[in-house]
C-alpha cells in the first residue's frame, strides 16, 4: 500500500441497479456515482449485503465493481466485498479488485460451513487478503446474518500478525464497547467502520469516523447533518435527526428491508430496479404505503 | 402516583450482600447506601439481575428490598424488580414493595414460559403493575436472558392504554435506535432508562437521561465523569473515559461476569460475600487475576 | 432408596387442575387419577411443564403434589418436579417430595441465570438431589424451553460420581442419539425417559423403556397400542398409529400448545379448567376449531 | 421424467477427494465408486454439506459430478446438489446435472439472505427445479446449517402445486413427527429421505425408506445390518448396531466432524485427502487419537 486509505466520513454501501427482469442495468451506476459527488461521498462499499453480492454470480460482482470504479473517475473510492463461501472465488474476486483501482477490499466470514474459532477465522481471511496485498483488507463483521459471533478484539490481536494488509473491520453489530475496544486497540492502528446506520449517532459518540449503510444512498444530507450537529456539541438536533433514520427504518422493517430500500432509490430520482430471489421485490401497492408513511416522516426532502 | 417519579442519572443496580454460606447478610446494605449517598446516586434497582433476584425466594427479596429502604432513610429512591415465573408471586411482591415505600416497581417477563407476542407480555405487566397501583411501573427488557425479544415501541403503544401507572422500560439491550423511539413516543410520555452500563456513552448520546447497571455501584465516579464530559462537549474525554468501563467489562468477561462483579464490591471497601448457585462463585485465585488486570488498567481509583 | 424405582411405560406429565379463575381444582385430581389407573398407568410427572410448575407458588406445587399423592392410594408413582431458579426452594420441595411420598424427584436447571458448562449443572443438581436423599433423582433436560444446551453423556459421566441418588434424565429432546449413548452408559445404570410424545415410535425403536409426555393423559390407549404394535413387529401399524399422534400434535400446535392440550382434557370428560398466564386460555371459538380437527382425525375415540 | 426415481435404502453423500494441496482429485472417484457397488449401493448425493459443495467453484462442482456420473456407469444415480446462494448459478448447475445424466436434483435455501416464509421458499425452489424440469427435485432441509426453519408439511403443500417435478426432501433433522408427517401426505407422493446417520434406527422406525449421510460412505455395512435386524423384527440387535453408530459420531465430534470423518476415508483404503478452509483439515495427531478411539469401539472391521 504505497498510503495510507481509511474509510471515513459516510460509505454509502451501493446497490446493485438492475433490470426489471432482474438483469444488471449497470448504466444506472453513472447517476448514482455523481449524485453521491455532489453529496460529497469518498467511498463507496460494492456488491456488500445492500449490494445483493451474494446473489450475483462472481462475473456479475466483477461486472458491478468495473462499472462502479470507472464511473467513480477517481473521485470516489471503491471497497470491494469479495466474500464467499468457495475461498478460490473470494480470492479470485480481490485479485480482480486490485486488478481494475479498488480502494480495498472486504470479505465476509464463509456463512455455510463457519469457522469455529477466531484461529480458523484468520485462516480464512489471511488466505483472501493475500490475493490483493497491495489493497486494504477489511473483515466484515454481521454476525446476525452470517452466524459468525466471534470476539472481535481476539481477531484482530491474532489477525494484526498474520494479515499484513489488514486495516480493520466493517462492523455491523450495535454492540459499541466492542467497537471502541477495537478502535482503542495497539494506539488506534485500526481502521473501524461503523455499520448500524439507525445508530449513526451512537457510533460517532463512541469515536467510529467512518461508517457504512445501505440508507446513505437514499440520504446523505440528514446523515451529514447528524454528523455535523454532533461536532458542533449540538446534542439535542443530532438525536432529533437520528431519531428521524429511526423512524425511517422502522417504517422500512414493515416490509422486507433490502427490497424496501432498494425502490427507495427511485425517491431519489434512481430507479435501482427490483431485487432478486431469495428477495422478492416490493409490490406496487406496497411501495405506495411505505412512500405515504415516508411522506409523514417528512423523510423525502432528505432524499433530494 | 402523587408526583412523578422517574429514574435518572445512574441507577446502580445493588447486589444482594451475602454471608459466606449464602445467606443474606442485609448490615451490609447500610454501608452500600452510604457509599452511594456520597456518590449522590438518587435510586438504585433491587433484586434485579445483578441483586440474584431469581436465586432468592419471594421471602428473601422482600427482607432484602425493606433493608436497602430502610438504609436508604429517604435520600434514594428503591425501584423493586418484582418479576416471577408465577405470576401471584410477582403480584405478591409488587404490593410488598408499595406497602413499604419502595418507588417504583419493575418487572421481567416470564422466562420459562414465555409470552409469544406483545399482546401476552402486556396481559401479563398488566396484571403486575395493578398489584401495585400506586407505584410506576417499568417493564424489564432484557432480551439476551430472558429469551422474549419483542418490539418494545409496539409494547409501549399496546401496554400505554393496558396499564394506567406505566411509566417506562429498563431497556438491557444494545439497540439504541429502538430505544430512541421508545423515548420519543407520545411525546416523551416514558421513563426510558438504559441498561447496557459499557455503552452508556452511546446511550447519554441517544436521549438517554437514566441508566440502571451493576458497575454503577462499582465506580460511579467513572460515569458521572462520562456524563459531565459529554454534556461539557467533550467528546475525546467522555470516549477515553467510555474506553476504560469497555475494558473493566473485558476484564470482567474473563471469568463469570456477575460473580467477578460481586466480588470487586470488596475493592470498594465493602464486602458483599460470594453469589448463590447457579453462580458458581470466584475463586481466590480468580480474582487476584482479576484485581491485577484491573491494577493494569488503573481501574481501582475509580472505586474508592 | 430401598427398593429401585424406574419409570417405565407411559408417564403422563399430568395437568395441574384449575378453576376458572385461576385457583387451583385439587378436586379433579382424583378423577384424573383413576382415569390413568383405569389405563394401568404406574407413574406420573407432577408440576412439570405441562403441570404448569412455573407458573406455581412453592405452596402451590406442594399442595399439588399432595393432592395426586393421595389420590393415588399406592397404585400410581409420582415423581415431583422441584426445579426452581431459587435453589433454596428446589430443596425445600425435594425435602417436601420426599416427606409425603413421592417416588422420585425430577429438576430442570436453573433458567435465568444457567448454568455454563456440566460442572456448574452438577453442581446444582447434587445440592437439590441432596435434599431429598432417599428419593431417585432424574435430571429434566428440555434445551428448547431451558436454553440449557450442555453434553447429557458427559453429564451423567460427571454426575454419576457426585450424585448418589441420580437415576437418570428426563429427555425431551429429539436427539435421540444422544439418548441412546446415555442409555447405554455403564451398562444401562441410568434410567432415561424419552419425552417427545410424537417421536415415541422412535424413541421406542432407540430402545426408551419409559417415556414422559402431555398427551399420555389424553389417549394413552393410542401410545400403549404403538407400544404393543412395536413389541409385536408389526411395524406398518406402529407407523399408522404414531402418525395419528403426529397429526395430533400439527393440529394442536396450530394454537398455544399447551393452552390447547389443557383443554383437551374436557374431551376426556374431565375439566382441568384453564391454563394461567403468560399462557392466556384457549377462547372457546379456538377450542370449537381444535374439536372439529380432531374428529376428523377421528382422534377422540382414543381419548375415552 | 419417463420413469419414477426414488432414494431407497443408503445414499452415501459422497466426499470431493482433494489431492493435498486442496485441488481435486477426481481420479478417486472411481474406488470410491467401485467400493459402493460392491456395497449394493444404488444413489449418491454430490456435492452437498459432506462433499463441500459450497466450498467449490461452480465449475468444480460440474467437474465433481461428471466424475461421479463417469465412474458410475450406469450402476448407481446420482443426485446433484445445486443449491446456491446465487440463483442463476443454481440454475445452471441444475441444467448441466440434467445434460450429463444426473438422476436427479437437490438444493439447499439461499443461506445468506434467507426466505423468510415458505411463499418465498417456494418461489426459490421452483426456479431451481424449472431449470432440470426432466429430473426429480428435492427440498434440501438442514436448518441447522442454513438457518432456514420453515414448516415442512406446509411447505409439500404449497410447492406441490408449483413444481411439477417436486419429488420430496432430503430431510437432516431429528424431528421425526414433521418427517413422518410430510411422508403421509397426500398417500404417500413424496419421497422423504432422512438425514441423521446416527438416528437411522429412529427414521427406519417412522418409516423412513431412504437416507442419506456421510457415514454411509465409511461403514455401509453396519448400516445395512441395522436395516435388516429391524426388518427381522430384531430390534435389540438394531439397538446395538445403532449404538455404536453413535458411538462412533461422539467420537467424531471431538473434533471438526467433517474434517475428521473425510480423514477417516483413508480407513477404507481410499484417500479423499483433507478439507478445505473453513474447515481445517485434521492434523496428523487428531487423526491417530481418532483411529485409536475408533478401534476401541471395533469400528474399523465395518470399514473394509
Amino acid at each position: 500500500m504505497s498510503e495510507k486509505f481509511w474509510m471515513t466520513g459516510l460509505v454509502p454501501a451501493t446497490f446493485t441497479p438492475m433490470h426489471q427482469d432482474g438483469s444488471l442495468n449497470l448504466a444506472q451506476t453513472a447517476p448514482i456515482v455523481e449524485r453521491l459527488v455532489k453529496h460529497k461521498i469518498q467511498s463507496i462499499f460494492v456488491c456488500g449485503t445492500t449490494g445483493e453480492g451474494s446473489s450475483l454470480s462472481t462475473a456479475e460482482r466483477k461486472a458491478t465493481l468495473e462499472a462502479y470504479v470507472t464511473a467513480s473517475k477517481g473521485r470516489i473510492a471503491a471497497v470491494a466485498h469479495v466474500g464467499h463461501t468457495a475461498l478460490a472465488d473470494a480470492c479470485d474476486l480481490a485479485a480482480h479488485a486490485q486488478s481494475i483501482g479498488a480502494a480495498a477490499v472486504s470479505a465476509l466470514p464463509p456463512f455455510y460451513m463457519r469457522p469455529a474459532n477466531v484461529s480458523e477465522l484468520v485462516d480464512n481471511m489471511a488466505a483472501i487478503a493475500a490475493a490483493a496485498p497491495k489493497l486494504p483488507f477489511y473483515y466484515y463483521h454481521i454476525p446476525g446474518l452470517s452466524g459468525v459471533t466471534l470476539d472481535m478484539v481476539e481477531f484482530l490481536k491474532q489477525a494484526g500478525t498474520r494479515i499484513p494488509n489488514l486495516a480493520g473491520i466493517k462492523y455491523t453489530a450495535p454492540t459499541l464497547y466492542e467497537f471502541q475496544s477495537c478502535a482503542a486497540l495497539e494506539g488506534g492502528r485500526y481502521n473501524m467502520v461503523f455499520g448500524v446506520d439507525e445508530m449513526l449517532l451512537s457510533g460517532i459518540a463512541s469515536g467510529a469516523v467512518g461508517a457504512v449503510g445501505s440508507t446513505y444512498n437514499l440520504a446523505p444530507a440528514l446523515y451529514h447533518q447528524i454528523q455535523a450537529a454532533f461536532a458542533q456539541g449540538d446534542h439535542a438536533q443530532a438525536q432529533r435527526l437520528q431519531l428521524l433514520s429511526a423512524h425511517m427504518v422502522e417504517a422500512v422493517k414493515k416490509f422486507r428491508p433490502l427490497p424496501a430500500l432498494k425502490s427507495m432509490m427511485k425517491l431519489t430520482g434512481i430507479d435501482c430496479g427490483p431485487t432478486r430471489l431469495p428477495l422478492v421485490a416490493m409490490r406496487d401497492a406496497e411501495f405506495n404505503a411505505l412512500s405515504k408513511n415516508l411522506d409523514a416522516l417528512g423523510f423525502p426532502q432528505w432524499m433530494a
